[in-house]
């Protein structure tokens, strides 16, 4: 058979997965894939995603990639992988693309969500989907400081330590709060995003909206400040890859 | 002290629970409380719930009453048992009651609630809160089905087999189906549930929607007929207990 490549939208639970990525131990979703499609296509393949969520954080609209040889049709393929798969781990769809389509090299931007309880008591359902804040928060101001972070800008006051990675210039499209369900979300796209940059940000403006630093300090933090002024990493948990859009 | 009879308002996440009442195996909700409760008595105390949900039934609502001797305040104690409850289990109120409430006997009705995702794909994140069945269902039919439960009947066939009850007749004042965010919700409402009485009732409506039997056998099926002509008891997974009141 020729080469088929195949694009994937996946959505999954990340609460008992060590991540996307494959590692030494432990269950990642990269991991999942690989083994049911080389089973498929009889040989190792690899997948790749557009965005290596880290342990906890879930996909609503996760972007893989793959190069196959076999040739079961996409509506067949899904449903065997849906069946194979844990019900932690759905494939929402899959296209045949062109062969240079790479999930991550070819996305045009990413859009996370961040999701907030804010509320005296927690919802037990939500333990491991929200991040549980039982103060008031300034809604103003975080809007504020979401808004300053909108445009290109050096983040590396936003990436984890030690992240290697080309340069740490990115360009955000767009990045507010809003009302869902009785839940506050914080929205981000942007062309790319650093390790651990969501979380990273969400600390920052949690911090606004406590009244711990002033709306202006985002701006301050984006003139290349060292990692160490800008807020708490937010809990992984709250954390969704929600989509990526290609050109 | 003097003794004092508190109502609990509980929400919990059913699912890695062995149910409501305490077994010699397991963590059950009842079990947690006393425990937790006992701790601020200094003695044993019990812990009456209005509904006995089982392994994997949730609870929204759940109503607990209980006698004790310490002088706590409500709103302190609501703090300290939250804190000491594992995240899945929550004290949504306290209220201090006559010593003659009992939080199952002075119960007037109890109302269920199940949850159905009818889709194509899961929801990753639903597998322990709703059951997930992907044929079409004639939402029609299973609403006329729906209402031949109201009014005053014998629920032998709805029961599951061997249990114990004062009788097998109970008055149902509301039974419907509604749409909430996407899910196909069923709610009862009803002055007392024999043992799997609602899942066995949703496993029969489903059967309907299914058209695997007339919306007029569940007329029929009240008409004192055996378990065994019933439809399958939907899974627990599904079910949330999702308020009491009271005279």
């Amino acid at each position: 058979m020729a080469e088929r490549t195949l694009k994937l939208t996946l959505a999954y639970d990340g609460t008992r997965f060590v991540g996307w990525q494959r590692q030494a131990q432990g269950d990642s979703i990269q991991g999942l894939l690989e083994e049911s499609l080389s089973r498929f296509d009889g040989a190792s393949v690899v997948v790749h995603g557009a965005g290596r969520t880290d342990a906890g954080v879930h996909a609503l609209g996760q972007v893989a990639s793959v190069a196959v040889h076999f040739d079961h049709d996409v509506t067949t393929l899904q449903r065997a992988l849906n069946a194979q798969l844990p019900p932690d781990v759905r494939v929402l769809s899959i296209a045949e693309v062109g062969s240079d389509f790479h999930a991550r090299f070819s996305a045009r931007s990413k859009t996370y969500q961040y999701r907030i309880r804010n509320a005296a008591i927690a919802d037990p359902f939500e333990r491991a989907y929200v991040w549980h804040l039982q103060e008031p928060l300034d809604r103003a101001a975080m809007e504020r400081a979401a808004e300053a972070l909108i445009g290109t800008h050096d983040f590396m006051a936003f990436q984890s330590t030690g992240s290697q990675t080309n340069g740490t210039t990115r360009t955000i499209t767009s990045s507010l709060w809003r009302d869902s369900g009785g839940l506050l979300v914080y929205e981000i796209t942007g062309d790319g995003f650093l390790r651990h940059m969501v979380r990273a940000i969400v600390g920052t403006l949690i911090d606004v909206g406590r009244g711990w630093r002033e709306p202006e300090a985002v701006a301050a933090l984006l003139e290349r400040r060292p990692r160490s002024e800008a807020g708490a990493t937010a809990p992984a948990h709250g954390l969704y890859l929600l989509r990526v859009d290609y050109h």
